[in-house]
């Protein structure tokens, strides 16, 4: 079955997304604040929109994808009452509570408004490789869920609007972490003469062990059994030095391990230097 | 085959190198420090040397796994003339320069000196799970190859010494980069009332969309191709300021993110806002 679909925003990912709704048959309205992004997906199939406003009124249903909830409430701000009786569907990343404010504009617009937090590339959208995360009513998921489908895989997370967005901070956070761990390492690499390419299938060795150490830290913490250490807080403190020492070396900026030895060292002197190191997750506590 | 081999250091990792040992009937000699650390692996069949000259003596290989090259140094000032015509294989995690001078050090007292790495955890050793990287004299490596395939699966890199540390450098930085933001994020996410194993899943989610990501960030940095971008840096300069926020809202320390976001910032403010995400590296140049 084919529904019509808006799509507002036309960045990376609302290309994608829209693609993936032209190439399943659906009809598809589109929307940007920059004209000229539209014009490839014109000539696939698209309607292109004047307005928000417009946009909004020609589908039942319509997603938002911009880059995160202050641009979201600005294009919602353009919409007169076209929203009266419809469907939003919020998929920009911002926090929780963001995407709560979102969901009561959407409301005094007297509409219906769902969150959704899409956590794979652009690449995979259209795919079953793509996954994004619904948080608000359950009805309105699904009475859409064969749309979503056409995008990736949809899971349904809860009732509150935020959670979407709550898991979204978290992943992106572990996230962009990793790939900025992988990009220092790089750099780190590359001063020693070792190149990108001959590290690679070495960092994809540690991206392999990744899975199975995260599931122990789970189990660890779950229990609140940090002891029967197999790598020692006491271990890691005197590694991470000899990192923020190498990147030094290296001539490349040390900021983040020297952050993470912050870390370690006060749970070091918290008395956790003997235990596992996913003892360490509590010194996280914000001490500003 | 089997072989006397003598281990140094009896952490949770010289445990399990020794066990490893006596596992596949090596003939194996233990010291360390603290000497209670010894009576399990003696109860398992190792002979435990009164010090380590007596246990570098004891065998034509000795590896020497203690927490890092000041250790290691601290121990070999102990061995008198016993590395005298003996390999010593140091598998301490440290930087590329300490593993040259303890090479020299070995050399000074006439033994030869093998460095190396272990990329995998206490759990892997003895398995074909184990990966640990070599560095030195190929013919040092090519001569004791068997033993270290009882450990692992032994890559050797190349003949500077400092190879395999230089390796170690970079892979630990992403490691523990990595680690660390999987445990803020798990800090995160429990703020927002996601408990460890609700999040587990989806992070297992992330880990798996990492490698290729990986490959392409090494494939567009070794051909310097960062235009056509399908996550602008711009997008991330954004999203990250989401994530710190989201951090701050949950109680929870910032600071790796907040050093991430100097880099995302410096790339932007040197015009590379409209490019993919793996333009930022350069960012990370030393800027103290
Ligand atoms: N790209 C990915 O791989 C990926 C993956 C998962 C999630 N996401 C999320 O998806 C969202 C969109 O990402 P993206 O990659 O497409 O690029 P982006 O740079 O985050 O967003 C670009 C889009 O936002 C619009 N926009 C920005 N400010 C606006 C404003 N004040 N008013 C109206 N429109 C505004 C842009 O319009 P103009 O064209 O006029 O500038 C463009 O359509 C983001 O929240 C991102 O975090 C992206
Ligand atoms: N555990 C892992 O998963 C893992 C994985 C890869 C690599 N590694 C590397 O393997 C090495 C050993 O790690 P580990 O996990 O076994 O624990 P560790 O805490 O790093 O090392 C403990 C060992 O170092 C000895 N030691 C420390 N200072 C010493 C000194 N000044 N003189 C003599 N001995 C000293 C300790 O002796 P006492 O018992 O007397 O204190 C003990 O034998 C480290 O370089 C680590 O980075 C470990």
């Amino acid at each position: 079955m084919t529904n019509a679909v808006s799509v507002l925003g036309l960045g990376p990912m609302g290309q994608a997304l829209s693609g993936a709704l032209l190439d399943k048959g659906h009809r598809v309205t589109v929307w940007n604040r920059t004209a000229s992004k539209a014009e490839a997906l014109r000539a696939r199939g698209a309607v292109v929109a004047p307005d928000p406003a417009a946009a909004v009124a020609a589908s039942d249903l319509t997603l938002i994808n911009v880059v995160d909830h202050d641009a979201v409430d600005s294009i919602l701000a353009m919409t007169g009452d076209a929203a009266d009786g419809r469907v939003i569907v919020g998929l920009s990343s911002d926090t929780p509570d963001r995407a709560r404010q979102t969901a009561k504009l959407v409301a005094h617009r007297g509409g219906r408004y769902l969150d959704g937090a899409i956590m794979t590339p652009t690449s995979t959208i259209g795919t079953p490789e793509a996954s994004i995360l619904f948080a608000g009513p359950r009805e309105i998921f699904d009475a859409h869920r064969d749309v979503f489908a056409t995008l990736g895989v949809p899971t349904w997370l809860d009732e509150d609007t935020g959670r979407a967005a709550a898991f979204d901070m978290s992943l992106l956070d572990l996230f962009w972490t990793s790939v900025s761990g992988f990009m220092h390492a790089m750099e780190v690499a590359k001063a020693n003469g070792i190149g990108p390419s001959e590290l690679l299938p070495h960092a994809l060795g540690i991206v392999g062990i990744l899975s199975p150490i995260l599931e122990e830290f789970v189990e660890r913490v779950e229990n609140n059994r940090h002891g029967d250490s197999s790598a020692p807080v006491s271990s890691v403190a005197v590694s991470v030095r000899h990192l923020i020492a190498a990147s030094h070396d290296a001539g490349v900026d040390a900021g983040m391990l020297e952050v993470f030895r912050g870390y370690v060292d006060v749970a070091v002197a918290d008395g956790h230097g003997a235990e596992e190191v996913s003892s360490i997750a509590t010194a996280m506590a914000d001490r500003r």
